[in-house]
């Protein structure tokens, strides 16, 4: 799926999928391993993801956790720090081989102004980051170790398969050892 | 403060604070105590507060914890719901006497479809409201108790007044105790 394909599918079905974007683009292939933005870094792109796997951690300090698994077709980015402009508090990398569409901050800033596709576009990416956020949120606060992780399978099925187990428990703020008594049950 | 001119402070400085908006509204004046939205119900409206106390609570069957605070100039509802459409899993409460502006869910989606500026709204009501939620989030995994409260006095000192301790120490997930002992270093 490209960003028009994106657009026509979950924005506006009359936008034309030959039609030019609002803002630039370009192609890129990243090698497993790459890091998009380090902690401290401004971050001054935005990237849909056609291919791969891409992790977003934070770090308090002691310990670094994950804090999202992006997977194809959805944007990403330190999107806190695209949108305050200041340095990120997570890093964000490549762990598979990437095929990524970049938007530079500036160009997406631009588009804004005037185009309302863009708008559509920015109002629906931060809406599905809101409730994915959201619900993290409610689960950090309010449930089980075993409720997350059945949640954890239900909402993100491609995953199961292709994480490792202690990535997942990461993720999910549960030990490991934990982790595996509940798979067993 | 009116959302024509929220818009034009912080959306579009070209906009008319005199011009229509792009979706009718009405004011209403709620007494302490009216709940906007109870736990179940479908939101079908977002509410841009002008005067008092909101506060967004959540259940986990066992224990409510306060998930935010809402204070004059914002909007605020039940947005999950609003955006999804499934039953809240949170309560909306006016904690003092409330001024309010009411839009409909349904003329909302309409105004996107067209409206620029509504777009420009929806998305930038959205991202701060990403941002909150996400520092939130960063803090539940990865901050002590004691920088949480920090944190909270730093990022919103109109509230460490006028809110009691208890709902702060149920607001930041520290045992009401812990949060004495913080308060005397």
């Amino acid at each position: 799926m490209t960003i028009n394909e994106y657009i026509n599918r979950y924005i506006d079905e009359d936008f034309d999928v030959n039609s030019p974007l609002p803002f630039p683009i370009r192609e890129k292939i990243l090698p497993k391993g790459t890091m998009l933005i380090q902690y401290g870094e401004i971050e001054r792109h935005a990237y849909f993801l056609k291919e791969g796997i891409v992790e977003i951690h934070i770090h308090n300090g002691k310990a670094e956790n994950i804090l999202e698994f992006i997977t194809p077709f959805s944007f990403f980015c330190s999107y806190a720090s695209l949108l305050t402009g200041l340095p990120s508090d997570c890093r964000v990398e490549c762990v598979t081989n990437c095929n990524v569409t970049v938007v530079n901050q500036k160009d997406i800033i631009d588009a804004y102004r005037h185009s309302l596709i863009a708008n559509k576009l920015g109002r629906y990416v931060t809406e599905r980051l809101y409730l994915r956020r959201s619900t993290r949120e409610k689960q950090l606060l309010n449930t089980s170790a075993e409720q997350r992780y059945i949640q954890f399978i239900a909402s993100r099925p491609e995953l199961v398969d292709i994480v490792p187990l202690y990535k997942v428990a990461n993720y999910l703020g549960i030990h490991p050892e934990s982790l595996s008594r509940i798979r067993k049950k």
